[in-house]
This record gives structure tokens, C-alpha cells and sequence, in this order.
């Protein structure tokens, strides 16, 4: 897997970069909401075309923690969140100087996909190599879990599964396939302009959905279900599944207490239309986040052809097509 | 109510007139299919632009049993669903003649307000009168409800609660207050020209939805709290029930086996906007049927505000907006 860092040197600067992920199975509720345990398992499949870029510095000559994001400096809350994670690695690594973190994401901050998947994968993984940390997958995968949920999944290469676990140290990702493994497509359809609402909100409010303990007592099923339609490559039945998934996770949050509503009216247009092209032979798949676009998973023969579709409907802004790829990756492209 | 008929007539013919009704607490799940005792309690309002008159003629000379609607003689099936209720008819009066039945709706047949409830009421009331029988409220609401569940609703004046009963003579709607009690309105906001989709549909796979079970055990609560709101004119307290009804009827039926998918990008763009309304002061509620078509619950005083905002949405194809009203009432105005 490459992640292991076996090389140690005196630089004190390292750059990860790392992709966001597309959940077939959600992560919604939490155990511990302070280590983001959550209630179940979740998959995932990496997206090529939106990825963070993160550098790490630790120099003694830094009098202040500075941790910028596409070209500007973090607010106090957002940057507590990043140095909770960098705490954590001063206190692995013994390592106490001042740090620069420069963040930069490819995908516009508008598309609604959530770059804190990305985000703190790529920042377990840089700050990890910059203060000469060695870690493993599995501990690398842990410390962005405490960072964002997600992020767990976005270290492991291609398709991962998040093993929900008991506690701090047994739960994290795990691959299921590798990048190569399947030419699975998403095609994100855009249909609402603004950053993803936090899904933490969804969190917060998750079990009080009367049919939230329904889910999980079922849930576990579905999740191997995709596991297995994944490692088989049967695309009608990851299909399946994955659009019951999706409409239960908007069923948890329509029916929470406040509700939560993140469909606008292209995300229902989008989800008529996918249904309605199956039954004349395009084959596609819609999923949704905690947000109004829409996930459209595809083989790639389709893509071409329900992109096109998809541009020329007038509640699509724009579209971004991914492959699945590899998971946090170091780089020596740094930032500064 | 005036539903008891004390006047005996020679005459066979009677035609009657009646409302279709919206339900705030819906009716998902029949326990018998054939006599539709349905799985809960509903809760409904009748609406006077919406109404079906109906002539109903017992007469030895005529050879065979017709039964015409709109002007158009009705196919077999539907027709036999008409006779079901007219041979229950004649096994109470002694009544064996032929019949004629002519009946004619006020509101487009592609406004997806579904016509059973208003026809089947009518139908049990002009044909009772028109074989000379005597029945009760009750027992008008028990023959109604055998030729559609809502139909049980429609026969009482005002706002009606159809309890579930046990059995055929258990299972019956009575009044919570009579149409002059509170001036609530219900404008329907047509976002899709069709035929209402058969509830009869989702009534079969009602039970296939892995959260069938939590909405029973929890439903008698909003019910409750619903005929409470209704009786103390609580506008708020019925419009956040009536939302979360609404919702939960649409997420059964999204989760049932196979799924059901009645919304359309009109449905979800009037729903966002009567959230985004009401946090400006503009209040109304929404709830739909077994359909796309949003029925928004207002109070006379916003009745022209939200009805001019909405003609001015372009998914919008018109409205009719609805009092509550009397139910099933006899006419002299016979259709032949």
C-alpha cells in the first residue's frame, strides 16, 4: 500500500495529497461523537477528480500555529478542528515546534462534496511524515477518523470499508478492492451551488428518527450486500443497494427531530430521471450525501452519454466525472 | 347531520353530492383489501371545489347495469368496483332491478385529487335512497368505505375521523367538527397533470417497508394530537403534525418493496418553499397524497398571498383552492 513510511529524514516538511470519497453505504450517527465512532460500517469509493493538497511544517521558528485553506487563513473553530489533529501528532511524535498547514482542494468549494474527508486524511498523512511519525494504514486511517469520519476512508487505496469498531483503536478502514480492481464511474450531477451543509448537524440529530434503531438492525445486511456486489463486480446489485441506502439515509434525516431536507428540486429530478432511462437500457445509479447533488454511478461505457444527458438539463449546473483512485498519497510537490 | 333519511319516496332515482377529502393523518395499509379496514386512524378535511354528483336509478326496465362517468361508460374492472357496491345495495333493499349510474366530477380529472372518495360516497348515499333504504350516518360511512377507505371520510360534514374499528361494523368515520368550525383552506397546488396513481399500489407493498411497524406503534400519538389541534384551532401544532404525516406516508412508501416514488421537482420546490415562507411569516404547511400535487394548509387570511406566490412558480400548472365543507348530501339536480 505505500504508507508505510519507512524513510526517515531531517526534513520537518512533507505534502500528502488525497481524494475525496463517495459513501455506498453512510456513515450517519455517531457513538462517540469526540472520536467520531460511529453506529455502523460504512463503504466508499475514492474520487479521482476531487482531491486536497496538504502541506505540513513543523519549524521551531514558528511562533504560532497557521493553518491557511485555498489561499486563506482558517476561522478559530475550523482551525481548532486541524489542530486537535495536530496536537495529537506532536504528542506521537514528541514534537513540539509551531506548525504551517497549507491546504488547497482541486474541486470547487460550491459542488457541495465535502472536502473534510480529503482534508484530514491528507493531513494525518503529511503532518504524520513532517514530524517523522511512522505510522501504518490502519493507524494512519485512525488518526484522520478523529479528524472526520469520512477521512478514515479516503487513506485506504480504490474501495474501502470502514469497520465501525469499539473504540479508539479498532475502528478504521480497510480496502475492499484496489482502484484498478473495477472501472466503476461517479459522475457528480451539481444542482445546488453552495458548500456542503456540515453533516455534523445530521449527526447531532440522527437518533431521534424513530426508525433510526430499524436501520441499524437491518443495515448490516445491505453492507455486506455492497461488499459482496463489489468484490463480484454486479453492478445491478451494488446499484440496488445503493439507492436503497441513499433514500434511507434522507429518510433518517426528513424524519429526525428538527428534520433535516437537502433535497432541492433538481435532486428529485435527477433521481426521476435515472430511474426513467433504466428502463429503456441507461444504466445508472443515483446517490446522494447530506446535501442536494446527486452521485451517479455508472459503468464506464455510460458516462459519456449520461453526462451529455445530464448537461442538458436545466436544473444541472455542471457535472464532475470520477474514476476511483488511490488513497493519500505523499507527494513532493509542497505548497510553500 | 341530515343523513338519516326519514322521507320515503316512490321515486328510484336520487342522485347525491359529495367532497373528496384531504387527510392529515393518512390511510397506508389495509388489514382486509376486500372491505378496506385499514391498519390505523385517519384524519381527514373535506374540500368544496372538489366534488363528485352522483345519479343513481333502480328501474325493471332496464336490461343490464350501466354505469357511466365524465360521459364515458366505464371499463369492466372499475365498473365491477361500482356494482360490488350497488349489489350490496340491493341485498339490503330487496332491491333486484337494473341500475344506471351517472356520475360527474367538478375537478379535473389530471388534478390527481383522487375522485374515489367523493364517488364512492355519493355512490353509497344516491344508491341507498334510490332502493328506498334507511341508513345511518354510520352505516353510509361502513357501505362507502367498502368501495374506497377514504370514501368512509366524505360522508360526514366538516372534519372526520375514520377510525379503524376491529370488523366491517367497527370500521367507520365520525365527526370532529363541522365544516363552519374553523376556516381552514386547502389550496391544491397541481405540479403534475395526471391521474392520481392508484393508492391501491402502495396499500399492497404499505407492509413491505422495513419501518411499517415504528409508524404503527407511534402513529395513534400524532393522530391524537391532530383531532386536538383541530378542536382547539391550534394552526401550528396541526401544521407540524400534519408535515411530519405527510413526510412519513412518502418515506413508507420510498422504502416499501419495490419502492414507490411519487414526487416530482415541483413537489420538492413547494415544499422547500413553504419552509422558506414561513420563516418570513407567511405560513402555511404542506401535505401530499399518493401523489405528486402538494396540498398547502393555510389559514383564510394567507389564502391569496400563498395562492398568487404559487401561480407564480413555473412548476406550477394552477391551483384550487378548498374550504372545508359539508359531506354527502342529497340534490334534486339529477344527471339524467
Amino acid at each position: 500500500m505505500g504508507k508505510r513510511i519507512l524513510r526517515r529524514s531531517k526534513t520537518s516538511k512533507a505534502t500528502a495529497v488525497s481524494p475525496a470519497n463517495i459513501a455506498f453505504i453512510k456513515y450517519w450517527g455517531k457513538k462517540n461523537s469526540k472520536l467520531n465512532i460511529p453506529f455502523n460500517d460504512s463503504v466508499s469509493m475514492n474520487l479521482d477528480k476531487c482531491l486536497t493538497t496538504t502541506t505540513v511544517e513543523f519549524n521551531p521558528r514558528f511562533r504560532s500555529d497557521k493553518v491557511i485553506v485555498d489561499g486563506k487563513e482558517l476561522a478559530e473553530d475550523k482551525k481548532l478542528r486541524v489542530l486537535n489533529i495536530i496536537d495529537l501528532i506532536r504528542e506521537k511524535s514528541g514534537v513540539s515546534y509551531g506548525v504551517k498547514v497549507v491546504s488547497k482542494n482541486n474541486f470547487p468549494s460550491d459542488s457541495g462534496i465535502a472536502s473534510s474527508a480529503s482534508a484530514f486524511s491528507a493531513l494525518a498523512l503529511a503532518g504524520s511524515v513532517a514530524s517523522d511519525l511512522t505510522l501504518s494504514e490502519k493507524e494512519l486511517s485512525i488518526l484522520a477518523r478523529i479528524g472526520s469520519g469520512s477521512a478514515s476512508r479516503s487513506i485506504v487505496d480504490g474501495f474501502a470499508w470502514w469497520k465501525k469498531g469499539a473504540n479508539n483503536a479498532t475502528s478504521f478502514a480497510a480496502q475492499i478492492a484496489p482502484e484498478s480492481y473495477w472501472d466503476l464511474r461517479d459522475i457528480v450531477v451539481v444542482v445546488e451551488k453552495m458548500k456542503k451543509k456540515s453533516s455534523t448537524e445530521g449527526h447531532g440529530v440522527a437518533l431521534t428518527s424513530p426508525f433510526f434503531k430499524t436501520r441499524q438492525k437491518n443495515l448490516q445486511r445491505r453492507t455486506l450486500g455492497v461488499i459482496g456486489a463489489i468484490k463480484k463486480k454486479n453492478f445491478l446489485k451494488l446499484g440496488e443497494l445503493i439507492e436503497q441506502e441513499a433514500i434511507e439515509l434522507h429518510v433518517m434525516a426528513m424524519t429526525s427531530n428538527p428534520p433535516i431536507f437537502y433535497w432541492n428540486k433538481g435532486t428529485v429530478e435527477i433521481m426521476n430521471k435515472i430511474r426513467k432511462w433504466r428502463e429503456v437500457g441507461l444504466t445508472g445509479f443515483f446517490t446522494m450525501d447530506a446535501g442536494a447533488n446527486v452521485h451517479v454511478i455508472c459503468l464506464a461505457k455510460d458516462v459519456s452519454k449520461l453526462n451529455s444527458r445530464f448537461k442538458r438539463l436545466p436544473e444541472v449546473l455542471f457535472t464532475i466525472s470520477n474514476k476511483p483512485c488511490r488513497g493519500t498519497q505523499l507527494t513532493n510537490k509542497h505548497l510553500f
